[in-house]
C-alpha cells in the first residue's frame, strides 16, 4: 500500500480544491431556500462518481414525495443518489455511506471566515460541511480515483448510497431502505457489510471505530395566546403571556442538577454491566481536555467513565431555542403571540421512541394542567429514532481495527457515540449484515457549531485508512 | 374653530403625503444599520418646522455622546431637535413633545404591505410610525400650517421638543432635560404647561386624556456554558447547558397563575382606595372587545375593574424572548453556547426601580444557588423608569377635555395606561409644571405590532383637538 500511501500525499492540493468546490455549495437540508443548492450538491457528486468511472448512476426521486411547509406550500426532497463502482461477482461487496447537506451556518453566528469558503489554517480546512460530512465522502471518491491513477484494482466492489437530508432527519430514507432491501431484492441485496465514515475520533487524534450510537426524540412545543404580537406596555397584566407559559413547562424538563426531570423516562435504560464498566478503562479520554476544549468551568461529572457513560449510553435532554418569542439584540417590549419551545432527547437501548414520546407527552400535560392557562399549546415529535449498538467481533470490524491499525500504527479505541444517524439502524436491516462507523475527523472538528474544520492530516490518513480498510475487508 | 376645521377636512390628502413621506424614513432607532435614517429623521422634522415658520430651530448633540455597540465600536446618537414658534410674552408657552423614531418592522414579520410603505385601506393608513409617533408629531405642524392660511395667530407661544431614541430608551434626553430645566434657566424654562401626544384612546372610538402610566425596569439575564455551540449528540450529557438553567429560572419569575413570583416586588404597590375604585366604573371600555381583538381564549381578570387595573395600576411581568438559542424555523440540535434572556416588569407607583431591581437580583440568586450549576450567569439591567402619576384637576387637563368635548361631543374618560414614557416625569420635574397626555390614536392601532395604522378620521379630528386644546389652555 506503500505507493498508494505516497500518490495520497502528492494529491493534497488536488483535495483541497475538490473540498473547496463542495463547501461552496450551500446545501443546507433544513432551509427551505436553499432547497436548490441542496439538490445541486446531489448532482455534483453524480458528476464526480462519473468522472471516476461509477455505473448505474441513478438520482432516485425522494420516496417521501414533496416535503410540506409550515405556510401550507411544498418543496421538493433532494434525490436520493445510488451507484456502483465495481460488479466482479468474485469480490465481497461493500457499501459505502454518506451525505452531501450539512447544518446551517451564518458568518454572523460567530464564525471568523465565510462558512462556504474553504479556508485553509495551519493545517486545518475551515468551512461547513469539510467534516460533516462532504470530506469524508470525497475520501471515497478519491480513493478510487488514487487506484485508478496507479493502475490497480480496488480489492472488493463499492456501492454508494448518498443522501441529502441526513441533518433534517434523514427524510426519505428509512423507506427507500425498506424498498431497496435484501428482502425485497433490491440495491442493499448482495451486501457484505457497511462502512460510514460520519463522526469523529473520541479525541483529537487517537483514531477510533464506533459500535453504538444514541438515538434522538426532537419535540417542539408551541404556545399561543393572541393573533398577533403585543406591546407588553398595553397588555401586559390582562393577558397570559405564551412565553411564561412556555419556559415555565421548559423549566420543568430537567431536574435542578441538570437530569432528566420526565417520570419514567430512565426505566427502559440498560443496566451498566461489569465488562462494561471495565471496557472504559483502557479508553483514551481525558475529561479535563473535553472541559477545556468547551472552555467549561465544570463538567456534571468528574470521572472519565462517568462522562462517557453521559455521552454515551445515558440519555439526556437539551433544550435549543424558541421560535417566534424576540431573539434580536437588544431590549424589545414584546408580548409574542405564538412561541414554539425546542428541545430534544438523546435515547440509549432499550429505550423506544414510542415510549419517550408518550413519557414526553404525559410529563408536559401535567405541568401544563398546574398552569391553569387559558393558552392552549401543541406538543409534536418531530423525529424519533432508536439508538444502535452493533456487535463489534465481526469480521467487519477485524478489518477496520487492521487497516487503523496499519496506517496509524496504533490500535483504535473502540467507541459509542453521543449522537445519532438512524440510518445506522435502517442500514443494517435493510442489508442483514455488518455496519461498520469509522470516522477520519478529529473531536475537536466543531461539526454542527461554528468554524467547523477538517484537519489536512485527518483527510490524507482518512484515505489512506478507507482504502486499506477494503484491502482487509477483501481478505477476512 | 368652525372654519379652522373646515380648512383641516379641506387638506386631508397633503397631510397623507406627509405622512407618507416621514413612513418612509426607516428611523428605527434600536438597529445600528439604520442610525442613519433615524438621524436624517430629525432633520426632516427640523425642515417641516422651518417651512412653517418656527425659530431658533436647533438640532442638540446628543448629551449622551456615543453610543457604544456590543462589538466595542460607537455610533452616533441622533440629535435633539428643539423649536419655538412664537414668543409673544403676552402668551402662555406650551411644550409639545414627540417622537419621530420607530419600533423594527419588516415585512416577514406578518405585515400585509411594506411597513415603509404608507398604505391606504378603508380610511386606514397603515404604516411603521404612522401612529406611533410621526402621525402625531405632524399634526401638531399641521395645525400651525392651518392657522398661517387662515391668517389668524396661534393663542399661545409653543416650544418644541423632539427625540429620535424613544423606542430605545430615549437615550440623553433625561440628562438634555435637566440641562434645560427651568432651575437651569433652559429651553424648559417658562414652560406654562405641556402636551404629550404619544398614547391611545381605551377604545376604538372614545377619546380620553390620560394622567398616569407604569413605568418599567427591563432585564437581560445572561448564561453561557461554553466558549461555542455545541453539537448536543456530542456533548449533551457531561455538559451543564446554559440554555436549560437559563430556562429554569426564567421559569420561577411568574408563578403558575401568571403573576408575579418574585419575592417583595407588591409590597410597594399604592393599594387601591374607595375613589379609585368607584373611578373604574365609568370608563367606557369592554373586556370582551379587548380580548376578542387579539383573539385570546381568555383574560386573567373577568371584571372590567379587574383588567383596567392589572393594565394600568398593577404590576406585571412579561417574558420577551431568548437571544443566541436556536430561534429560526426547523429542528436544530444545538447546545447554544451563550444565551440572554430578556424580561421586563411594568411598574407602578410606589415601586422605585433601585428596589425592584435589587429584589430581581435576589430572586435570581435564589434560585441560581438552587441550580448548583458551573456555569456563571450576568444579570443586567438595562433600563429601569419610575411610574408617573399626575393630578388631573389642573387647568392643562380642563383646556384638554373641554377641547375633546367640542370636537368630539363627548366627555373624554380620564385614563391611565399601562406602558412607560420615561420623559413624562421627566419634563413634569424639568418644567415644574403640569404635563398632559392627549392621545389622538385609536387603542387598535397596532404601536409596535405588524400592521400599525392611524385612521384617517383619527388624523383629521386629532389636528382639531390639538388646535382647540390650545385655544382653551389660552383661555383657561
Amino acid at each position: 500500500m506503500e505507493t498508494f500511501y505516497s500518490h495520497v500525499e502528492a494529491h493534497r492540493d488536488y483535495y483541497i480544491k475538490s473540498l473547496s468546490d463542495a463547501v461552496a455549495i450551500q446545501s443546507v437540508s433544513s432551509d427551505p431556500s436553499k432547497r436548490d443548492e441542496t439538490i445541486r450538491m446531489m448532482s455534483f457528486a453524480a458528476d464526480h462518481l462519473k468522472r471516476v468511472g461509477a455505473t448505474e448512476i441513478t438520482l432516485h426521486p425522494n420516496p417521501a414525495g414533496l416535503q410540506k411547509q409550515a405556510d401550507g406550500s411544498t418543496l421538493p426532497l433532494p434525490p436520493i443518489l445510488t451507484a456502483l463502482y465495481g460488479s466482479d461477482p468474485k469480490k465481497r461487496t461493500i457499501c459505502v455511506y454518506g451525505h452531501l447537506d450539512v447544518q446551517p451556518a451564518n458568518k454572523s453566528d460567530g464564525w471568523d471566515t465565510d462558512p462556504f469558503v474553504l479556508t485553509e489554517k495551519d493545517g486545518k480546512l475551515y468551512g461547513r460541511g469539510s467534516t460533516d460530512d462532504k470530506g469524508p465522502v470525497l475520501s471515497w471518491i478519491h480513493l478510487i480515483d488514487g487506484y485508478k491513477a496507479l493502475g490497480r484494482e480496488l480489492p472488493v466492489n463499492l456501492k454508494f448510497l448518498l443522501e441529502g437530508m441526513e441533518e433534517s432527519g434523514s427524510e426519505g430514507l428509512e423507506l427507500f431502505c425498506q424498498q431497496q432491501s435484501k428482502a425485497n431484492g433490491g440495491f442493499l441485496d448482495n451486501v457484505y457489510a457497511s462502512c460510514i465514515s460520519d463522526n469523529y475520533f473520541l479525541g483529537s487524534t487517537k483514531p477510533c471505530i464506533t459500535y453504538g450510537l444514541r438515538g434522538i426524540c426532537y419535540f417542539t412545543l408551541e404556545v399561543r395566546c393572541s393573533c398577533k404580537d403585543l406591546h407588553s406596555g398595553v397588555y401586559g397584566g390582562p393577558v397570559r403571556e405564551a412565553m411564561v407559559d412556555l419556559v415555565h413547562v421548559l423549566g420543568t424538563l430537567n431536574k435542578a442538577d441538570g437530569s432528566i426531570a420526565v417520570k419514567g423516562i430512565l426505566d427502559a435504560v440498560r443496566p451498566v454491566t461489569e465488562a462494561e464498566e471495565k471496557s472504559y478503562e483502557t479508553i483514551d479520554f481525558n475529561p479535563e481536555e473535553f472541559k477545556k476544549e468547551i472552555n467549561a468551568k465544570a463538567l456534571r461529572f468528574d470521572t472519565k467513565a462517568e462522562v462517557l457513560k453521559s455521552r454515551w449510553r445515558n440519555p439526556t435532554l437539551s433544550v435549543h431555542g424558541v421560535e417566534g418569542a424576540w431573539a434580536g439584540v437588544g431590549a424589545k417590549t414584546v408580548i409574542p403571540a405564538r412561541t414554539v419551545g425546542k428541545f430534544s432527547l438523546r435515547i440509549v437501548p432499550d429505550m423506544e421512541p414510542a415510549v419517550v414520546e408518550k413519557l414526553i407527552s404525559e410529563h408536559v400535560e401535567r405541568e401544563w394542567v398546574k398552569l391553569n392557562s387559558p393558552n392552549e399549546y401543541k406538543l409534536e415529535s418531530i423525529h424519533g429514532a432508536k439508538a444502535w449498538l452493533s456487535p463489534f467481533d465481526s469480521p467487519n470490524y477485524a478489518a477496520a481495527r487492521t487497516a487503523v491499525k496499519k496506517v496509524y500504527g496504533t490500535e483504535p479505541d473502540l467507541t459509542r457515540e453521543g449522537g445519532s444517524i438512524p440510518f445506522t439502524l435502517w442500514l443494517q436491516d435493510a442489508t442483514e449484515s455488518s455496519v461498520l462507523l469509522l470516522p477520519i475527523g478529529a473531536c475537536d472538528d466543531s461539526a454542527h457549531s461554528t468554524n467547523e474544520k477538517f484537519n489536512i492530516s485527518n483527510m490524507l490518513y482518512g484515505i489512506k485508512v478507507l482504502a486499506t480498510y477494503l484491502e482487509e475487508v477483501a481478505a477476512v
